[in-house]
């Protein structure tokens, strides 16, 4: 076992960690109490610069204009970046992008990848994904409603999506619906490539989500497909190979979530030192003097550390013998990473009273926005009872053998 | 000990329960998406009809057009009406107002209860509360900042206060400021009565709060007091008291919170068992068929029981011995029933999965809102030290007698 | 609501908690450290002194020598009394004699009442109660393998139990067996009473639990029914009825155990508060002053307050409206007094570190011994399933009258 | 980051493994029943078979006997071993002996490494570690009492001390005395080899833990230093270096212990798979089928993995850059590692119900044993004060230096 990071990635990390303290961290005022439109012609110029830098697009392949980096890698800059909630996008990692690419970089025609791929990965126009439906649990793949039939050379969708993270703007999404419904559940459905200027795409609202509406890049749409008819070469992937597709995009997403969350927790401890270290409670103390805070600290930095381990050995596993072996340890991190996450934002705010509940600093942001961890790409108690069932047959199959 | 609840309050409690169904939720979606200020007309109507139905106002007094409830039978109420948050504005015995006028009808003069405690209690105008201080804690009265020196026959206010609940629109702000900077730390504040239209009294804004800046009585503000003159009479209560006054506006206080929190777990468990008896998860089968889901429901339902009695029974303590009896319950519910709360909001928004981040329930609104629950009023922590040193002394001095 | 004590059950307590402290307390030592059946002939003096003093069998009927309180008072008492694990025993309301004695006199016929209930009330001897059955949960009736045939006019029993408490030394044992196995499900069993002198009542083994194989009263017994027979007279209620009458006895004995956990918890805090007071940690400084400790003082008080208020509300329920219309109440507090108690005792240990796993102090007694209160008369887990399944039939069955 | 194992120690965890199940877990019943010392030529032959397969003393040096393997591969080694209570003494590694090998190893003269450390690590004779003072904090060096003074060429020892593990039996005690009572607090005590036939030292009693009062190896002991004189060349290390020395043996005993405590909760997660797909709860049921039990086993795996890859983690920090320099790690698995121990062995022993509260399965002893993993080398609390206080330096540091 060796747990060092290498010399190239300390590098990256540290221009990152510091284009972060100086570039975003200073922007995100704004960020809290503006449109996100309104930062985007500010955000181009941070682009402009990360990729002079030539850190842009850090998990992309070289040859599309990214750096390349492997998954253990790129989970380092995501906790770095994730410090700020502005840090993905300014580096042209923010999902739903980066999943999309993956798929049309693994799935994509030449055509798709020309494009579609080329551009997302430049930055030039976003995408969204549109998978999960209004009144159907997303884990469930039977209760898929949304379909498409082959009229012609034309594929005819309708269905009703919601949680279309990012459509707001997006040039095009990649819908999952129904198109083998006499298959196997799990080969029903299929993924297809839905310019948003195509009648029949409509974007029906921006769903308040945590009294927060939302636009442009951060936003979640309510989507109504009707009669939405795109050309046949739009299928991504084989016929009924949604599903399919869909799991392998999220075992590498888990990744970049769960790296994320964690970075969001360095940052939360960061606030909580600022905070603890100067606050006055009595004449010639301050909050970092007593027990009940230092306890605090103590159990945020087990609790960071115990995921950040567990998120990087499965980073690992991935990266050395792929998703498929990895399949338990992702359902792992998923829900332990996010209760830590869940645990340190909380504490972030208790520290800071009063002052966490506003928008005068990122915390109150995190604590509503990233309560969501617990729920999207599988609640926490489906990964539990996944590790379990996975467990349980391995035991019964061991205990066969012998 | 006799657990029964009086016929008179079951007759009352019927009538809330029925009218918080049929008139107040079915607006909580405007709440929800609009601001405050734009519902006003409508609650105007519905809180005509409260006084009509002669349940307005229900723990003032009598002779200001209240019930005239005792605190036990007032904790049912509020219980009652917290299922949605536009009940005790309704009611007419909502935040801060309802604290205002207990302290102006102890200790205004017979002048300040008709100009101000009358109009108030009628929800003719609306008030404010106006102690916290920007950069110093609570919970510590030496560390204020904020001053008054009379000048003739006029009180000068010079300070910095937040969290002024309800600044906006207000008619008058109760002001904590030091006004005996010689006397001992707790007798130094005193409570001054601000018209908001007095020039030096300054909104200098709402605060942003987890994304929301509110308006109205939905609101809570910065105010910069500069050199702001008011009257000498305007002082509430003696000079040098403002603390003991604060302290026992606080005790009844926390029972109204408390029981406040209860009705939002009462709430937040209907829409668990709608969701769970609804929600489909696989053909045949509701949420409400799963063990994980049962076993929150049966945790939920001991946390609100637990919390609900011991709220209870302070409010009991407190109508037969005195606030100051009752010091270590009322220090006890605090942070306990603030914890149940968190559980139960929290559980409550994981069981609707992806709809309890939206807008579209109420619940993300209390998850995010109500987390202030475990900072005002006295941090958990403040209250868990508070009742381990009074044991600490009690058991010392009852050793002591042996 | 009226949450005061009588001055009758005042005085009671009153001179219960001298008793303890006096007489009992001293005598744990020998208890943590020597074999219970050693102790018994100072208890019989004790058990002497208590009847003297009028306080013998709180909770039996008045015509059979008890004190006839109803249940709510004889909550009270257990609180009380387990304060010290020889209180229950001392006064003549040990477990499994209690539950026993109210089935007798409930259900048994006049001979029964003469031979066996004034007998085990007077404390003359001692029973047990048999119906765990070894690889079968307890919660499943029809899982039961024991069982009786009438052959003429004697029962035959077959059949093999553990965690028959208290069989070593006993007189006689009530045995669960099934009887009609064509029944019902919840109708096959019936309860009979078996001397344990009877030829083929074997006692198999005192079970070692937690490293402590036990005596006497102390013990909890395997035993093998190998063709035992017994007079038809023995039969104890009517055929098939022996579930029904379980949960009958299990219903009060709840509130006993509950009020006997919430017991243990005052004593715990009693060690804790003694401890932090007088444990040094650096000079001129004791653990109280520490804000760990303040901490958990006020958590532990917080959670015994909850636990205690719930226990004696439900207590309250059954003696006035009867056990079946608080059987949510009574599932509640069977797992949340539960939790409670686990969570006393072991912040209670942690305190006093080192000592706290010795038999120095009765703290490990209780932390390794009582940990069974989450699984005896119901896993916690049972519990909240069954809480759950009676909340969601209500709500659909209002939901369906509107 | 390269979370592989070795090909070399995949070999020798798979031999002890195979070991621990085929001839040590067979002998727990009796460990379990039946005093320590009768287990002792039993398990003398499987330290002849450890012997044998040059297994014997895995993290002892090469020239010594042992297998010399690093702290990392030796805390995997001690994973497999403590899958049962009989596994570090029967491979030679046992406590308290591996970390008095440790101090002899460094600092003893070569006289004393022949008379005392050969033979202990052959496993000829035992040893035990006398530094923990009845009634003082242990966290505290500035509290101890005991204390040596030189006496023309011996020490005279006197003091009083407990939780002297392994003291029955064992040859020689290595003790902790004040010796140079004006240096600054942290440089008063220093250690000194007393043999346990010294007159003067006093075994006054195995002190009863947990309701065992244990014996042999298998003990903890009070010991009574009264005028002990032993010659001045038993003094092991520089004078004053004592606390030094014992801050040296805990490092790495945090790693044994911790890697321990993965292998006790790997070994409840067996015998919980065991119970769940065996345990019937209805008719072609078993407990493995319930969610709750799923959910319990995704919760325990997420719980190990998490604590196990933190210590390999400090594992490999200080076989690379020292135990100084991961001292904040040290003090994180501590704590964290003691706090998921608690949680698995509290599970398995619900998942056994009433079996589990029995001495039928090892779980029991683990939980009673095992609770003291909280306590022993300093409480949780301590770990995260002094973890939480590193931290805030060097956040102060850090921030200074910008």
């Amino acid at each position: 076992m060796d747990f060092s990071i290498s010399p190239k990635m300390q590098t990256i990390l540290g221009m990152i960690n510091e284009f972060v303290d100086k570039e975003l961290i200073p922007m995100e005022h704004d960020f809290l109490t503006k449109e996100f439109s309104s930062l985007e012609p500010e955000l181009e110029e941070k682009r402009r610069m990360v990729k002079e830098m030539e850190l842009w697009a850090p998990m992309h392949p070289k040859d599309f204009g990214g750096m390349g980096l492997n998954l253990l890698e790129y989970g380092l800059v995501c906790e770095a970046l994730a410090r700020t909630p502005l840090g993905v996008y300014t580096f042209g990692c923010q999902a739903p992008d980066a999943g999309n690419a993956e798929i049309l970089h693994k799935y994509g025609t030449p055509e798709q990848k020309e494009k579609y791929l080329r551009p997302v990965i430049n930055g030039e126009i976003r995408s969204c994904f549109s998978m999960t439906e209004v009144d159907l649990p997303g884990s469930n793949p039977v209760l898929m409603d949304s379909n498409a039939v082959l009229d012609g050379d034309e594929w005819v969708i309708n269905g009703h999506k919601w949680y279309t993270s990012s459509a707001d703007g997006s040039k095009f999404a990649i819908a999952m619906v129904k198109t083998e419904p006499d298959a196997a559940p799990h080969l029903q459905a299929s993924m297809i490539i839905v310019p948003t200027d195509t009648p029949g795409f409509n974007l029906v609202r921006n769903i308040p989500v945590m009294g927060h509406t939302g636009d442009s890049w951060h936003s979640h749409a309510e989507i109504l497909y009707q009669n939405c008819r795109v050309p046949a070469e739009n299928l991504l992937g084989p016929r009924g190979m949604g599903f399919i597709l869909a799991q392998e995009r999220l075992g590498p997403g888990r990744i970049h979530h769960c790296m994320r969350w964690i970075g969001i927790c360095n940052r939360c401890l960061e606030l909580v030192l600022e905070r603890a270290t100067t606050r006055p409670i009595a004449p010639g103390q301050v909050l970092a003097d007593k027990q009940i805070i230092q306890t605090w600290i103590g159990e945020m930095a087990a609790q960071i550390q115990a995921a950040r381990l567990m998120v990087l050995h499965c980073a690992w596993k991935m990266d050395t013998l792929g998703t498929k072996e990895a399949r338990e340890e992702i359902s792992l991190i998923k829900f332990y990473a996010a209760g830590v996450l869940q645990k340190v934002m909380d504490t972030a705010l208790q520290v800071h009273g009063g002052l966490g509940m506003t928008d005068d600093t990122v915390i109150a942001s995190f604590y509503r926005g990233e309560r969501a961890a617990r729920i999207y790409d599988g609640v926490d108690e489906v990964h539990k009872l996944s590790v379990a069932k996975r467990i349980i047959k391995e035991y019964k199959a061991k205990k066969g053998q012998k």
